[in-house]
Order: structure tokens, then C-alpha cells, then sequence
């Protein structure tokens, strides 16, 4: 089967049309570029095999539950018997691997493997366009498991990306106000907000009760401690490529809480795609075909672009 | 009177007996010396002025109900009026001083001046020696008003200076279950403790629920990454004097919790040493008269010391 393969370079590539042994085959309708594919491609990771983990298909090898369904899949595959799984944390599994990521063959192909029990069956209102958000959704919909987010608090946001739009409108499913502060004005309108306010000409002042991090830039971490009240929390979604000089005398001194945040259930991001109270479609850019998914590639690298999808079949 | 003042150097001086417009002039009878007294002397925070922010004293000058009374004294002096004064975060006031650490003098002096609303009556059942460690033990207990401490939880309780022993002392009253990781072994065994690692012997291995770092060393900030368990919870009491090369990518792949933790209320401590809860006065290395008091600090950086005070009246 076709596949798209970073191996040093991003290339296409053949790959066997099978699943592991004791998993489902799916064969990928449509699948998306996230960041973190970018970052891939740039060494992050040391992944080497087939990108991609956004994505809806079809079940053509599993069972009768999911046969012929459209599904879409958490992306961590654990091992389900250590503490951590036990708890339901099957995301942080120390032994896991994760689609596209981490040992495991991602979604840009022809089809793709995954254990029955990563596999969500999508509701027949949620399209094939929204259901590759489902993934990226459940990243935004995280915050809300692990932080209270009190509607009436102080919020910023930083950040104007794909996940920063995202948590934005998870955020106003709560009827939170939410400052934005990012760099791209026309990204930003599409964030619901109470005040957009370009980065350049943010006065941050110690005033947030809660500063989420979104921007992927290390000047995002920087603005954020800036922002955030004393004894305020900083939700950091952001990885950043290299480190850089930190002293956490500030977090101790006005006794500051940053919260990492990563990857979310699925079950609640496609309630909010199936009730309507989350919509995505306007952020997709543009879909690719397979054969052009490494123009699809370098148009998700333009900050001209919100989402990029690669139709595979 | 005579006072003890930090100028670039540390040095005896005359100051006025008398205290601020509408405060309490508080006759210093003992005062304590922390990590925080050898850091400004170091050149933290900038301050120059008295030093000394633990202290016991009685009041000379103030209403009737503290008159003649035996008092501790909260260090922050606070505005009263802005957002976080009114939420009761008077120690987070932007515009407030602090007792022998910013703009305010401190308690290495014949007398001090405090707000009436600062002091707190000192009960019987509380030695002069027991009373100047309120502060840091308010300091300790501050991690139970910010963070539950589940008594079932695996903790890491990194360093073994006076700070550590009181955190240490404070959840034992929980009857928390606590692993020290330190690099005294006879300061080690003043922490109720399951286990006592030496730094050079521990093994970190992201198994615990919740990591407590007071070493004052930036390798404690390091090992509490590396001890504890995706979705856990690092308490940072740590200050550094200098900042290092960080990469906060971990903290949000496993969505690690950090809370900076400073100064506490002074209620609950008082009541943990009036019940007996806390004992602290097998932690005093040495009592110096005042006019050694240059002496004193000269013990207190020894880390053969624990706790030294100075005896002022």
C-alpha cells in the first residue's frame, strides 16, 4: 500500500496493506497535518516510519462492532496492567507507543493498525472533515479534565494556531471570556473572545487568572509568566524545539501553578463535533490528495494556512 | 538602638527606637536566621536595611490588647485594598513590604515596627524558642492551603535543611508517608520519614505522586522532574540564585504540575506548636547574644548548623 515515510527526509513509500497481530485494519479516509508532524519532520521525537496521527477511516479488519463503521482513534497504545493504566491513564503509559509518533505507523497511508479498543465509532451528524479535528478537539477539551476553569475567571490565551482556535471554542462551550493574544489577526476572529490583542502590543500585567500557552513559541512561556496573577495557573500546551535560561524563583516567589497538558479523551470532543457546540470545517484550508501529501506538507508549514487534510481514498 | 543592617556588608548600626507612623513598636526579645537572611546578604532581592524576619518579641507601643504582650509577626505588610488583599492574598499585595527582606526593616534590632493587624499573641504554651519558627513553619504548612496532600500518597520530600524538617514535620501530621531525599544523613533523621536516600544514592524513576523540592539547589529541581509520575504534582518552595538551561517539553508530555509555594498564614502554625503537633526546639544549633550576632550568621552558613538564633533581649 501507499505510505508517507519520514526517514530523514518525508518520502513516499511502500508499505504492507496489514494490521498487527490482535488489532484492527482501517483504511483512512481523510487525515490531517498537526504540528507536531511538522516538528517530526524536523527531527523531534527521533520518529522514523509513516506521519500522521488525525484521522477518520474505515474499519476493513476487526470486529463485527466495527466492521465497515467509520472510526476515529485515541492515538496511544498501552500496555493496560501498569499503575497508570489502571487509572485510566492508559496516555502516559511508560511502555506505550503512539500512532505516528512513537514505534507505530501513523494514518498517512492507505490504511492504518490500531487495537479495537482505541477505535470510537463516529456519530452519523459528525463529517469525515470533522471527525479528523476529533484528536486535536480532545487536546483542547484536556484543559477542562485537568483544570477547574471557572467561567467568570480571567482568561488568556496565547496563541492563534490550530489548537489554540480550538481550545478557544471548548472555552466558550463554558461561556468563558477569553483574551487572545496572538500574531495573525485573521486566525484570531476565528478564536470567540471578549478582546484580541496582537502580541507586539500586549502589556501583560500579573492581572490573568488563568494564562493558557499555546503559541509553540518560547515567548508565549515568557508572556505567560508575565500575565498570570500571583497564585494564578499557566496552562502549558506548548512544546518548544530547544530549551533556553529559566530561573522559577517568579513561580515560587508569587506562588504560580503551571499545569503541562497534552493529549485528551476522545469521548468528549465528539459529543461537542456531534451536538454542534464545537465547529471546525471553516479552519480546514485546504485537502490534498495522497499523491500531492508533500505539497500538503509544505502548505501546513505556510502561516498562511489553519488545517491541511490529506484525502487518502 | 542597635541594629544589625546589611550594606554591601553585614554590620552593627544605630537605628531610631521608635515605630512607623500608626504601627506597634514590637521589643524583639529572640530572632531566627534562614536561608533568606544568607541570600540577601548575597545580594538577593537587592535589600539593604535591618535584617530578620523570625522573631518573638513583646509589644511596647501599640493598643491595649497586644500591650506588654508576647507577639509573632506576619512579614508581609500589605495595601489592604487592591483585588488581592481582599481575597485575603495579603502576601501577594504588589505594593506591599516585607519585614527585613523589601523595603522595610527587619528584627536583628533592639525593637521592630509592625501593623497591628501583622501580630499574633503568642500562647503560653509556646516558648520564646518555639515562636520564631512560626514563620518557616507557616511557610511549611502553606503547602497544605495550596495543594491536597492525599495522607495515601507516594511523597518525595527533597533536601534536609531547616525548611525541609519543618515541610517534613508539618506532613507527618497528616500522617503522609514520606521518602527524604537529602545530603546529611544526621539532618535526614530529624524528618519523619519511610525512607531516607542519600542524593548521591537516589534513583529517581517518575514514581511519585507528589514531590516536594526544598534543597535550595537547582539539581533538586532536576531530580523532582525526574522522581515524579506523569500526571503528579512538584511543590517548589526552592528559590535559586541563578537561572539555568530549561526545556519544558516534560512537564506537558506528562502533564506534570508545578506549584510555586512561598510564605504561609501564621494561624495554623501557631496552633501546631501551642497543641504540641510540631516540635522544633531539638533544631536549634546555637542561641547568640546580639552582639555576636555577626558570629551567628557565620554558624548559620555552616551546614553543620541547623537553626541559629539570636538572643536580643
Amino acid at each position: 500500500m501507499r505510505a508517507l515515510v519520514f526517514d530523514e527526509t518525508l518520502q513516499f513509500a511502500e508499505r504492507p496493506y496489514k494490521a498487527l497481530p490482535g488489532e484492527c485494519l482501517v483504511r483512512v479516509i481523510l487525515a490531517g497535518i498537526c504540528n507536531t508532524d511538522l516538528e517530526i519532520t524536523a527531527g523531534y521525537m527521533g520518529f522514523t516510519g509513516v506521519l500522521g496521527h488525525e484521522f477518520i477511516g474505515v474499519v476493513v479488519q476487526g470486529p463485527d462492532e466495527l466492521l465497515d463503521k467509520r472510526v476515529v482513534g485515541e492515538i496511544n497504545v498501552a500496555c493496560g496492567e501498569c499503575v497508570l493504566c489502571r487509572q485510566g491513564l492508559e496516555r502516559h503509559c511508560a511502555t506505550r507507543t503512539v500512532l505516528g509518533i512513537a514505534g507505530r505507523d501513523g494514518a498517512m497511508a492507505d490504511a492504518l493498525s490500531l487495537p479495537a479498543k482505541n477505535l470510537h465509532l463516529v456519530p452519523e451528524t459528525v463529517t469525515d472533515v470533522e471527525a479528523t479535528f476529533v484528536e486535536p478537539l480532545a487536546a483542547a477539551c484536556e484543559i477542562l479534565e485537568q483544570v477547574h476553569i471557572d467561567p467568570s475567571a480571567r482568561i488568556c490565551l496565547i496563541g492563534d494556531g490550530k489548537l489554540a482556535i480550538l481550545i478557544g471554542r471548548v472555552l466558550a462551550c463554558i461561556g468563558a471570556a477569553v483574551t487572545v493574544v496572538g500574531k495573525h489577526p485573521e486566525k484570531m476572529v476565528k478564536i470567540p473572545a471578549i478582546e484580541r490583542i496582537e502580541a507586539h502590543r500586549f502589556k501583560p500585567d500579573r492581572s490573568f487568572d488563568i494564562v493558557i500557552e499555546a503559541s509553540g513559541h518560547p515567548s508565549g512561556w515568557q508572556t505567560a509568566l508575565q500575565a498570570v496573577r500571583p497564585r494564578g495557573t499557566v496552562v502549558l500546551k506548548s512544546t518548544y524545539a530547544g530549551g533556553f535560561e529559566f530561573n522559577p524563583a517568579p513561580l515560587v516567589i508569587d506562588e504560580i501553578t503551571v499545569v503541562g497538558s497534552r493529549c485528551g479523551r476522545f469521548a468528549p470532543a465528539l459529543r461537542l463535533l456531534a451536538d454542534g457546540k464545537v465547529r471546525v470545517e471553516d479552519l480546514v484550508s485546504a485537502i490534498y490528495p495522497f499523491d500531492q501529501a508533500l505539497e500538503a506538507f509544505a502548505a501546513a508549514r505556510s502561516s498562511q494556512t489553519i488545517k491541511v487534510l490529506v484525502g487518502v481514498s
